[in-house]
């Protein structure tokens, strides 16, 4: 009997088909063909300079490097990326899909600090919870008195979103091994979901495709398959998204910087429930009120 | 009614007391005291100067350094660190545990450029998963061959492993949000468990513990509790672990990387099931063989 060759049947350049063995009840099952979830290196030039390379799966690429430098706060707005292509001159052709060439407008000021900056305070601060969240409140452009009010979203409608997230993981219910992120309207509408293998892409992704379809971040809801760490709140905060929603639970730096900001985070949405860390004043039951 | 107080009942760094809302069949319910997981940066200085900051959970702080600094293999062996312990002289009191200073020996040499080489091949070898793995693959003292067959794991003993690992996993009973890690021995004894809101840094902080217990990382099955993605992989590699086993699914390029350096990686171990995606020869079957 020849051995199984991987499945060719898709060419979803999200998917990788493998041969894989497996046991069963202690017994030892025939190598079949599987998917998984495909992670490649993705090098993001700014005018030139690589200044950074994240484990991504392929794919909304575009999408990926715009918002990466929104929510990384390495450019203000959109407007400042003239363009953001595949590099087309490097040496192997499975390089080719792994550079990203983002060309700034001529008056634009790339603020590589920002990365550095983002991830926590100066020593001068201190390294610590309250100097890293001091470090993304204190950023020029965002209110220290917070995120306005803005929209409010009704408790039905947040505890709806699992569903509707998971019902569009394409890639995740073939491989089970992909994170996703959604943005959502305050109603509940379904406006983009993205997987990746890294959880911040698969934000950067949703917060890049926003940006490019003009869709206003602030009115907008994120809701995340997994966890919430600080980062994900940061880059949230650093488009003013005012609602994040998580499946599972946020960490305590997570939760001190949405407070600090004035964001809603909800965590452990499943079923009919959910817990409110912060920013409850968004949150309303539609039996009750408004 | 006063107001609820965060719960004072627990001093686990780990933890973090809050008091949060919550939502049940649309009924708000009173704000109620809850724990999450602690998240604060932690930034590695290796001879004054800073390296890396990640974001961690506090606790086993030198375990993690000391993890760190082998599995991105900043440094070749444990014997190289002289030292690990917290700062003293920082500012502020909260930043005086998330600044760790190492010293390494006298006639030691810190390799930098492996934390940029680690994450990707030099422009020259292009970008890709390819190189990544030839990087990673290539490097001194790793030899190109794979890693030597040596311990084997039965089937029963991998599918017994995420119970072993769920009943140590203290912090996630309590709030469902960390990572775990754990290291066994080829007939499944638990030897060490660490949690945090990073995988790298639960699979980092085991790491280091085996280091400084004098644990032959070569003798040891790692088992994560998430999914597998090329970095865990890359840092078990570091360490010549044999055998790494996951809850949840691989990415395509951590298969790869386990394939071309003779690894054996399975994953979706639960119940009386798992799949072997590289290295099949370790696994065996207790009522058929050996």
């Amino acid at each position: 009997m020849a051995a199984p060759e991987p499945s060719e049947d898709d060419d979803d350049d999200r998917l990788r088909a493998v041969v894989r063995g497996a046991w069963i009840d202690g017994e030892a099952k025939a190598p079949e063909p599987d998917m998984l979830a495909r992670e490649e290196p993705l090098e993001i030039r700014v005018n030139q300079v690589a200044i950074a390379v994240v484990m991504r799966t392929p794919g909304d690429d575009e999408e990926l490097v715009r918002g990466f430098l929104l929510s990384e706060r390495i450019v203000a707005e959109v407007s400042a990326i003239a363009s953001a292509r595949h590099c087309t001159t490097v040496d192997t052709p499975e390089a080719e899909d792994n550079v990203m060439l983002v060309r700034l407008g001529p008056s634009v000021e790339v603020d590589l600090a920002a990365l550095r900056r983002n991830l926590y305070a100066s020593s001068s601060c201190g390294v610590c919870g309250k100097a890293s969240i001091e470090a993304v409140i204190g950023e020029p452009g965002l209110a220290r008195a917070g995120l306005p009010l803005g929209l409010r979203v009704a408790v039905d409608t947040l505890t709806a979103l699992p569903e509707r997230l998971r019902a569009r993981q394409d890639v995740f219910e073939r491989t089970g091994g992909l994170h996703a992120a959604g943005l959502f309207t305050a109603d509940g509408q379904l406006l983009a979901v993205r997987e990746d293998v890294g959880r911040h892409n698969a934000v950067d992704k949703v917060i890049g495709w926003a940006a490019g379809e003009g869709v206003a971040h602030e009115r907008c809801v994120l809701m995340v398959s997994g966890r919430v760490s600080f980062e994900i709140v940061q880059k949230a905060l650093a488009l003013a998204i005012p609602v994040v929603a998580a499946v599972s639970a946020p960490t305590s730096l997570a939760v001190e910087l949405a407070r600090a900001a004035g964001m809603t985070l909800v965590g452990f949405v499943r079923d009919r429930r959910l817990c409110v860390y912060a920013g409850a004043e968004r949150v309303y039951s539609t039996a009750k009120s408004v």
